[in-house]
């Protein structure tokens, strides 16, 4: 059984879940009796728009039952040590309140976004493993302290189809390579060729979590796309995630030849220094330089603009870019729905 | 495809539309297959009682999948001005969060009230139109800052049921008047005689919108009733909406022989004066003599009492008038559910 | 038809319900259809976590649908006296709102806990009589002021499980008394013997109601089992529950022979002294000896421990007591599915 979806590797290999992806979009509808009388238990512990609605759509393509659970973070504190004498304002113990969410449901996402204060507490993804110890039920993260999955693989199936814009079937079963390696798409100079991804940080006026750059990060380097992080030094990401990507202080440089770019601030990871953990190291007014805007696309290969949304407009990316038609940033929103709906299906598929 | 539902013209033919109202009454389960793996989405900015129940019962009805959006106001707002550098508490544009919603649905409602600060922005739906504009998807009011859309369907619906209470395939079916004539119905002396209908204001403590009235106006007007508003000067509603109607300031000669007695407070509509919009013209104490009470109701030709709830006993509406046979109001909000129903079949239907 | 679920008696004949929860628990799916168009409206006036999603998904166990309603006490307050001019706070009637609900569905669970202020308000369970009296559709408690019954036969079906562990219907169909006579489960040292129930009062940090404990000793005394209550003088129960129990106030003589251990705190009921009602009489730091500890259990028959959750650990009951293997938190919590699904299968099929 998936017992659990946090990293890429839980997925298996790419390009089969790729091809899953194409067939969902092609008929979303395609298994709507898989999930009957199962239910999916959404827990929330922190805001969500995307996610909250892409996944409930994702679950009820399938034919699932859905709950959506908001936990209020004030009015329901979960006690987390052993030997406490509970008198204080935490009124139940995980140890309880995990297994009894595990008897209610048959697939549990969870939303649990990083404190941004203890560094080890959030990297170990205390909260998320919690729950895949103790509630007995297959697991999947919608956005933890450290990582988005259900962000990257829909970024990824954007990536490809503006890569390979043919449904993979198709495309597999035709002997006629003219079509493809015709077309202008994104990274085709040649067929062995791949697009150039650079993620980019850009200033934002709040600490952010590094969920997304880390899953994006990681999810590109599975994908063997030629990946370039760039930031302004001391933002280094973690080496767990990023092992095997470019660094590249210089943003211009970075962003020569790139086919996509893809825009998000994080605040400090603390790899370099742990007392900076979560926080922002400079004031952004003085970090504008690094707003993605008509300028920034020009060093590029005409490249599309990503963001995972939301996103700051005059921040992260001016209005021109994002409402350009290079633009990415609804069509990666749309595809949400898609790879919550293959992870949801393989997960049901696994409980057979 | 019917790609918003705003204004009674957008429901085509009124007799049609009531004749579909009643073949629902009569199985509201007829279509429960018609909006198979079709999700509706509801976002409310505001609270709702009636409509958040009556609509997701309306949909389910018709086999839909329902997702419910609380946006509160507080934690998530939206930025409307291009060119802007969003370093505030705006933390997404609608420009991209109204596109996102429409990703994962089918079908839109919108629960958006007037700020009754700036007239112009409210009395030109903006919000509801940036929906219609940018979600690719149809949009239904279910309240926005000046209509009230599905509250007057079902009032209408409610006043016919009164005026003709033999399902109308029947009696149109039917060769024999005797009937029909011989019924003591409202508004029914003789065939072609229809029901007088007043629509009063009426005091309340707090500065409500129009959108009831304005609604319930246009609805009248477009089924020809004779239909007369009473209010105290300065209270004008935009003629937009009343167009057509009487406007009789003495209550007592507005209330003579009427059917059907449609009580609501609203506050200035800002028509005579743009500077009083939103405003209480006088303190409510003052206006106690509007209140809808047995002697009102005895000027009257033993009419029946209406409000769209809910409803402040004391100030619109006596104990003894809202509790008497005579009273309306349940089968009003029955009627709710009645309303929704086919303006979501409608859409379903133009979506095939 | 069922109206109403509040009371034991309510379910008629235990062994027949205890027969259809077995039947349930084997295939939770069987009447996956019994609910078709058929809506739960699950009314909140307080918090909920395993009433919310267990109640769910027992009526998605049998095909309804489902409406959830977080009633926030703040935003919308219902005035219940007639007469008078409601220009304060409270901007909707019971009288309207109740039969509104009522409008859009076909069964309601309500969730409405005592105030702790006014005994006589909270033991007529005004509000939940309200919602029969006025809604027109059967209705069930959810935890009310002074009953919590779906968690009562949860724990009635747990103690049944572990009591005759064999399906019920297999048992009685058998001829062979061999095998329940040798198995070594609770209360069975002899066919007619039955297990003795120990109901303890334990120190809280906050006042409590008394629904859960007035409906365990309630369901209790009707299954027929050996029941003890004991608590500190002062924290007598309601008669009108505990009526043929046990009552001890020492704890050690309660606990000697037990089978199973239910915990639970309770604030005064003003049995006694109407003035303490809704209380706390001692300092927690000074009862701290009724916690439910290894000692504690070391005085019974190695009882199973049980408690409806949440629990305070260290307050109630301490670490190694709740996590041992003879606690049945967590299976109690797992019934909750059950109890609901066939009280709402009861409701579904007297609808017939």
């Amino acid at each position: 059984m998936m017992k659990s979806f946090l990293n890429v590797e839980d997925l298996g290999d790419l390009k089969q879940a790729l091809a899953e992806a194409r067939e969902i979009k092609a008929n979303r509808y395609k298994y709507d009796t898989l999930g009957k009388n199962k239910t999916l238990l959404m827990v929330f512990f922190n805001n969500s728009l995307r996610t909250r609605l892409s996944t409930q759509k994702a679950a009820m393509n399938l034919g699932m039952n859905v709950i959506v659970l908001d936990v209020n973070a004030g009015a329901w504190k979960l006690e987390t040590e052993r030997g406490v004498i509970m008198d204080g304002d935490k009124s139940e113990h995980l140890l309880e309140a995990i297994p009894v969410m595990g008897c209610y449901c048959d697939v549990i996402g969870i939303r649990s976004f990083a404190g941004l204060t203890d560094r080890e507490y959030d990297y170990a993804e205390t909260v998320y493993h919690q729950f895949v110890q103790y509630s007995g039920k297959p697991v999947f993260a919608m956005e933890t302290a450290t990582v988005h999955p259900l962000q990257a693989f829909a970024d990824l199936i954007t990536i490809e189809e503006q890569t390979h814009p043919q449904p993979l079937l198709c495309r597999e079963g035709s002997q006629d390579a003219t079509t493809i390696s015709s077309s202008p798409h994104k990274g085709e100079a040649g067929r062995g060729s791949v697009p150039k991804v650079v993620l980019t940080w850009a200033p934002h006026p709040k600490s952010l979590p590094q969920a997304v750059p880390n899953s994006f990060a990681q999810w590109m380097l599975a994908a063997g796309v030629d990946f370039v992080v760039t930031h302004p030094e001391g933002y280094e990401l973690d080496p767990r995630f990023t092992k095997g990507a470019r660094i590249e202080y210089d943003q211009r440089k970075a962003f020569e030849g790139a086919d996509f770019i893809y825009a998000k601030n994080w605040s400090c990871p603390g790899v370099t220094n742990p007392d900076n953990y979560g926080k922002i190291l400079h004031d952004y007014h003085q970090m504008m330089h690094w707003t993605v805007d008509a300028e920034h696309m020009s060093w590029t290969n005409n490249a599309k603009f990503m963001h995972c949304l939301p996103v700051r407009r005059g921040m992260i990316v001016t209005d021109d870019v994002i409402e350009a038609p290079t633009s990415l940033v609804i069509p990666e929103a749309a595809n949400r729905e898609i790879s919550a709906t293959v992870v949801l299906k393989r997960i049901l598929q696994s409980m057979k």
